[in-house]
């Protein structure tokens, strides 16, 4: 069903006519995200260009009763800005302001279509720290990141968007204007709304602008490198390591086949015959990181690993490092479709579920490659097959199923940092439990009641 | 109106009759917390032994329309646990067990009623730390720190409450019992419902038990104390603290009025002719706080700190600490009556607010002592009055007004860590703005329907 025409009209002359786009060529690009297999042609694209201007979008589409998904870069992995067909997406890259960095405060405040990169940058120039580094920071916007409540390879010691988000200006479903939390270290007058609208999604209202806390920039930063002969032994490592009081920024791990497959892609010099390689990064006082460097590195020597490299400056870091950074895209270029999986399961059960996807993998004759957050037990196993082939999709989906299974057996999540979207939804309620799940449908009834932002999302 | 008589027996069937109380003389220590001028007489306490009774009890309740507040140990400084007149009080002190403390997860579980310090001693007999201290720590359960989102002396470097929370159980106005997050470190499953329900002062369900990160306890740890001439001097050196990239645990300050109280009443040796103390502890890596500690030294002297001490060893840091931790004692036997205030403003603010805070209490003849967490801008003024002076109250009323009319203009809040309960409801609206305000009024509504969960709390 085309959209009406006199709400395109509306649109037009809310934010301009050069900012509305209806004609199926140039609304193309905003059908999906970073998610395979999931696409759905919007019926009109608009750019706001202020908070005002995005409030009066949702109370025109409101007037028309037209679904409205909000989107920045679309770099998303759940399928969560995937349009509603022939609805309305509201893109808001053009705001993409960085507003106030405030040293004393240790505060940053932005536009919600700022990339997440240009914000550490900021940060940087003031000698301060962002640090959630979701692995599309160079193209992903803070709004997306709130919206998603995004991870990255510093969770471990630093956590997650939500540990930095001080304040946000909303735009709610009725076109109203909400300023939720405030410039202060320690709030708690009523509810924190502001909690709940992190990872909602999209779902509860649109984030037009966010004010972050941010930290001195360490000192120093040591990066090492260790490959072992299995991913238990691995594993086991990192035990000792947390067992030891080291909480290390980073602890990331590749299995066997995607260190391969990155020696392919970026000939970095690994060693192609391992089961596990291990990437372990330290940050602060410049004594801390060499004693804790020196500390992992004894221990993932007492616990087998083959090869262990020390970066010997920052530059030697971000080479090593780009061996994590680069796994997706290298896994990507094996075959044409790649599903990126999520699951989460606590730390001390991470070799098990890794063990359990090779298997499960080997059952249904596919490829998969795993890596992740081994310090915080997130695992990205990851298929590569080609959506084509219905069989094997099929294989895939029973693969999923199996996986979700195990994840929640051991008290796991079905995503650590993609967030439902479309692509878990069906996954939800089982991890949830039913109380909890009701509980989230009132919360979105009594905040939307005619369902309009971001519908089919997060709920099924 | 007296209670229903068979309301009563049933809750002395659901929980055995030796844990119901309901003559005036067992129940009047229920009648009110640690908020001052604030009481109640509830008509009967039931003390549920696990959450399933709980959960019975909240549905008798329920089948009854009666109005249920829930109580730990009773230190809240809100009023937030005061019981509604003839009500039902829950109280939840018998469930007081720490469950499960897994070194390899960084996880302790606990139920509602487990003191906070036994909390942080079960961690430390696996050298572990629960960092959040509450002042009440020796008494305050960890319900009641979930339910208020306490704060504490080390929240400049460990955050608060809420960010040790991975997982609650909780019992819903319904009587059903419900999971909120789980034991992952990284979770995007869905809505935080968990955040929702952290600082919601018991008036969307009843914590019964809670599942807490805790960390590697720190190796070393240094605290100082310094004195100043005037509190602009020792704001100063927090902002130049924090400016050199130092994030020290504890950064807190007393007033000179506190400061001399504080000598009186304890005998610490302290200077009692200084406008400002500020207690500075670091924590961490040993060489990380001996460089961080210099450092500190080196600043407050060049911001004219008058005497500056650095305890030798941990019992002389904890003796220094002692000037801040008897602060409330020490203001609260000066006169019959304390009124303890929690306003609290960006950082940049604090030596403007403490200054209009001393004009206000001259302005209206009033004795105020301001203590509080000056890295956080979180200020403790506190008015030494008393309740039987209808006069003098009716200057605290008004000076009260003031302070909180001067915090809003900073950007601050009402409450950076007691909470609204009855206390500061009234300006709750204010703070917010009723776009915020009626979100959170929507959620309560569609959460607790009827209203039976701590009626009168954080709503007017």
């Amino acid at each position: 069903m085309p959209l009406d025409e006199s709400m395109i009209a509306e649109f037009r002359s809310a934010v301009g006519p050069e900012h509305v786009l209806t004609s199926p060529e140039d609304t193309l690009p905003y059908g999906f995200d970073g998610t395979a297999t999931l696409r759905c042609s919007p019926g009109v694209v608009v750019f706001p260009g202020n908070t005002a201007e995005v409030a009066e979008c949702v109370r025109i589409a409101g007037r028309y009763g037209a679904p409205v998904v909000t989107r920045g870069s679309g770099t998303g992995l759940s399928g969560g800005s995937v349009p509603v067909k022939d609805g309305v997406v509201l893109c808001l890259v053009r705001m993409d302001a960085i507003l106030e960095v405030d040293p004393r405060n240790l505060t940053l405040r932005a536009q919600c279509g700022a990339i997440t990169l240009k914000v550490d940058e900021a940060a940087a120039a003031h000698g301060l720290f962002y640090p959630p580094d979701p692995g599309s920071l160079k193209i992903s916007t803070i709004g997306g990141n709130v919206a998603e409540n995004s991870g990255g390879l510093r969770g471990l010691k630093y956590g997650v968007t939500r540990d930095y988000v001080m304040a946000l200006e909303v735009v709610l479903p009725d076109g109203s204007i909400a300023k939720l939390g405030n410039g202060c270290v320690k709030d708690v007058a009523g509810y924190s709304l502001k909690d709940l609208f992190i990872g909602s999604e999209g779902t509860l209202g649109i984030v037009t602008e966010v004010l972050l806390k941010v930290l001195p920039r360490p000192a120093a930063r040591k990066t090492m490198l260790a490959t072992f002969e299995d991913m238990e032994s691995a594993a086991k490592a990192v035990s000792a390591i947390i067992a030891a009081k080291i909480i290390p920024c980073t602890l990331e791990f590749l299995d066997g086949m995607t260190v391969r497959c990155v020696e392919e892609y970026a000939g970095i010099g690994l060693p192609v015959d391992c089961g596990a390689l291990l990437l372990m990064e330290t940050d602060g006082h410049p004594a801390a990181v060499e004693d804790e460097a020196a500390c992992m590195v004894e221990i993932v020597r007492e616990h087998g690993a083959h090869e262990i490299r020390t970066a010997k400056d920052a530059e030697e870091g971000l080479k090593l490092a780009s061996a994590r950074r680069s796994a997706f895209s290298a896994l990507a270029r094996v075959r044409p479709t790649t599903i990126l999986e999520d699951v989460t399961v606590p730390r001390s059960a991470l070799a098990e579920m890794v063990a359990y996807i090779a298997a499960v993998a080997a059952k249904h004759g596919l490829m998969v490659g795993t890596f992740g957050h081994m310090g915080d037990g997130n695992l990205h196993p990851t298929f590569l097959t080609d959506e084509r082939n219905a069989d094997e999709m099929e294989r895939v989906h029973l693969a999923l199923e199996e996986i979700v299974a195990k994840t929640l057996a051991l008290g796991g999540t079905i995503t650590g940092e993609h967030g439902v979207g479309l692509a878990k939804k069906m996954w939800l309620k089982r991890q949830m439990g039913d109380a909890s799940y009701e509980l989230m449908k009132l919360v979105k009834a009594s905040l939307d009641p005619r369902g309009l932002l971001n519908p089919g999302k997060i709920f099924d």
